[in-house]
């Protein structure tokens, strides 16, 4: 409580605001409180459809009830606070983020974005300021990916792109979505006709941890992002033939699994490659520069699998998933044409055959000039140092840019480390950006034209 | 019938000895009845324990008696058929092969050695020759590798290299190989007990189909076998980093995967190495030189597994599982040498541990000097060409050689396939080999000393 402070910064029309900072002990209790609960599994462990993840959530909803807000769990599971504006019938400004987890992941993933959320709600309360627009927190349902294959569950129905499709997928054990859904007492059915309209929706802005290394490499505060990585998934199979790994000879073998391998290398070379990519060396990123990290690129093998598996056969299939990110959908092109290209390579000289199927297509999102605009100017009345960056992740603002104008705000990851029981935010970086993620609501409140 | 035909040759001494040729028709008939014993799975399939091997051998035994024989099924499984010869007490002359198969195997591996064995006998007794050792010809029980992870199960139990430690090993059901032993109505004590001597065996002779390409692309009907090869066994354990697929730029990773796939292609640049091996060309073995068969080595990845396997996760965990054969244990050392280097190498390069372990090593068998002779003076006298090769499939003879003089005769797989439904070789070629065969038996008679 000591270290509460107030800054005063003014809006457009010269609007005099003084917002308090955000109170790092209040947002420690918080992530703590979170902490406890947890599936038990290593590190911390809130899969969406788990008990533990529905127990956080009801302890974000006592939250934002002590903040103030009215609350709503919707049919689609979302946590869903509202702190009414002065001019009812406006569209709303939106915060939020999740606050399920992968299994054995960390303290601060999505968790800062609720939190933060929240402890603004706080702060604009606290500091007598109130808004035209009414200032909605949301912690969206299964945001991570679950066994259904479906991430985004909770910001797919918010923004109707959930579909009856989607509710059918089943899990390994045959259970829908739909059944997952109801377990956690959600309504699938009303859940696909609960979408909210662009009418409804002001601007958007998420806080999240980068979960990449640049912020923290740079010393740098607050990350800005320019765009939502475009996510290619990839499944090469290659038929060969299977054969006697004693008796057939190195040069007459159709050796599905020496191809998966050389595809494995050859996904790796394009990714990293100055041809395809524009290959910003870690010097070239350290200047922030919006276009060389809209150069970037990563692309991951992440399961390679042989058949018939035995040591003392020559594999005659192989099946080799994966994906490819970049903030640009012209190098995610290039990257799709060189593996293509590169795979009929292999395949004549390995005398195998090898298909590329692209089971999801994900494009790019580019954020928001306007809202990216009042996250730079709140950073900046803070005195913060803001680097624009690409998101590598996926985030629940992949789907609710399209409903309005939408940032996100990234908060340094120690080492980069996320999905993991080591990922890290220091307390005062957390803060910083909840101050941030504050001060650019009431900016978007003011500036922000009616969308 | 109309093919029958007498061959005139000389044993040691000058003893002429005239021994019809093989009857293709009854050896064919003989492969058919055995072909339709089978599981209900692709191709010709009559895994070791399973009701269609009991159904096979129990033919093998009824052909035995036909031609002569005594017979009986040991405590391992064995079934062993006897001809008494002129000089009771000597040690044996011993042939065979097996007659169990791989899931989705071929005809004629470890067929034609069983059904040429007996051909042989019958050959020699409708010739009216009378050895002095007794014949003894064996359908050895389980020669395959089998879901125990145990080949040459019944050879073993002969040569007194079975052990308790063997038959404790489970299958994937928990099941223990004394247990399968058991089901075929073997009796696991009594086969640790069962081993023969070197006392017992005069020599060994095995016709064998190459399984590999040599004899038939250079159209020769005989192989002699000069070696068969050692097999070690590796596993390369590789531990990386997990790290998130998105956000981990790729200069950051620690992929275990990637090593994997390195490895992979390592272990082929090493088997194929000018440097590691003499890497004989094509051309170079059809020459047929022993030595340049001797300088081969094959190497295979058979299986790659990673760590957490999924599309957006780096693997940080990867295993492959591999081996190598050469007839040479000098190029086998040079081999495991040149992967232990070179996966260091990789391990510094991409900030990984590589451990690689060698689960099972099995030295090269050199065959029998005086045996091959016989092989080679059996073929000559029948006017075929013999090829001088080293077996890179492991054979019961691996197990035999320790107990007598031993020598395998090839004969051509046509396009070298085996362990698969189009493993083929023409009846010609069957009939060749067990002339080779029985005039081998006939000359060890008389030529070879009592070992």
């Amino acid at each position: 409580m000591a270290h509460v402070s107030r800054r005063i910064f003014r809006c457009r029309g010269g609007k005099v605001i003084s917002l308090r900072s955000a109170e790092a002990a209040r947002l420690n209790a918080g992530i703590n409180q979170l902490a406890t609960i947890t599936e038990d599994a290593p590190g911390w462990t809130r899969r969406v459809f788990s008990e533990p993840d529905r127990a956080g959530r009801e302890l974000v909803a006592a939250m934002m009830r002590d903040a103030g807000m009215v609350v709503q769990i919707d049919a689609a599971g979302n946590v869903v606070g509202r702190l009414e504006g002065e001019r009812p019938g406006l569209p709303a400004i939106v915060t939020g983020s999740h606050t399920d987890t992968v299994l054995g992941g960390g303290r601060f993933d999505g968790v800062v974005g609720v939190l933060g959320a929240i402890e603004a709600v706080r702060l604009i309360g606290e500091s007598g300021v109130r808004l035209s627009h009414d200032l909605v927190v949301v912690d969206f349902f299964g945001e991570e990916a679950n066994d259904h294959g479906l991430s985004y569950v909770g910001s797919r129905a918010l923004t109707n792109t959930l579909t009856a499709t989607d509710l059918a997928r089943t899990d390994r054990s045959g259970r829908t979505l739909a059944a997952a859904i109801e377990t956690c007492g959600g309504d699938p059915s009303a859940a696909l006709a609960l979408g909210w309209s662009r009418r409804d929706v002001h601007a958007y802005f998420e806080l999240h941890v980068e979960q990449g290394p640049f912020l923290d490499e740079h010393a740098c505060p607050i990350g800005l992002v320019t765009t939502i990585v475009g996510i290619r998934r990839f499944v090469s199979e290659v038929v060969g033939r299977t054969d006697h790994a004693g008796t057939t000879p190195m040069g007459k073998r159709h050796d599905a699994g020496l191809a998966a391998a050389e595809i494995a290398l050859l996904v790796e070379e394009i990714a990293t490659s100055r041809v395809v990519n524009a290959h910003p060396s870690a010097a070239g990123s350290a200047r922030g520069s919006t276009e060389l990290f809209d150069a970037e690129m990563v692309a991951t093998v992440g399961d390679i699998s042989l058949w018939p598996a035995a040591s003392n056969v020559v594999p005659g299939r192989a099946q080799l998933v994966g994906e490819v990110r970049s903030p640009s959908a012209a190098l995610l092109d290039r990257f799709a044409e060189a593996l293509t290209g590169a795979s009929i390579d292999i395949a004549d000289r390995r005398a195998v055959q090898i298909g590329v199927e692209w089971p999801s297509v994900d494009v790019p999102t580019p954020m928001n000039a306007q809202a990216m605009h009042c996250v730079r100017a709140a950073a900046s009345e803070r005195g913060l140092q803001v680097m624009e960056l690409a998101s590598f992740a996926g985030h629940d603002a992949v789907e609710m840019a399209a409903l309005g104008p939408a940032a996100m705000v990234f908060i340094p990851s120690v080492g980069g480390r996320s999905h993991c029981p080591e990922e890290w935010t220091e307390l005062g970086d957390v803060a910083a950006g909840t101050d941030t993620l504050a001060r650019a609501l009431v900016l978007a409140d003011g500036e922000m034209p009616v969308s």
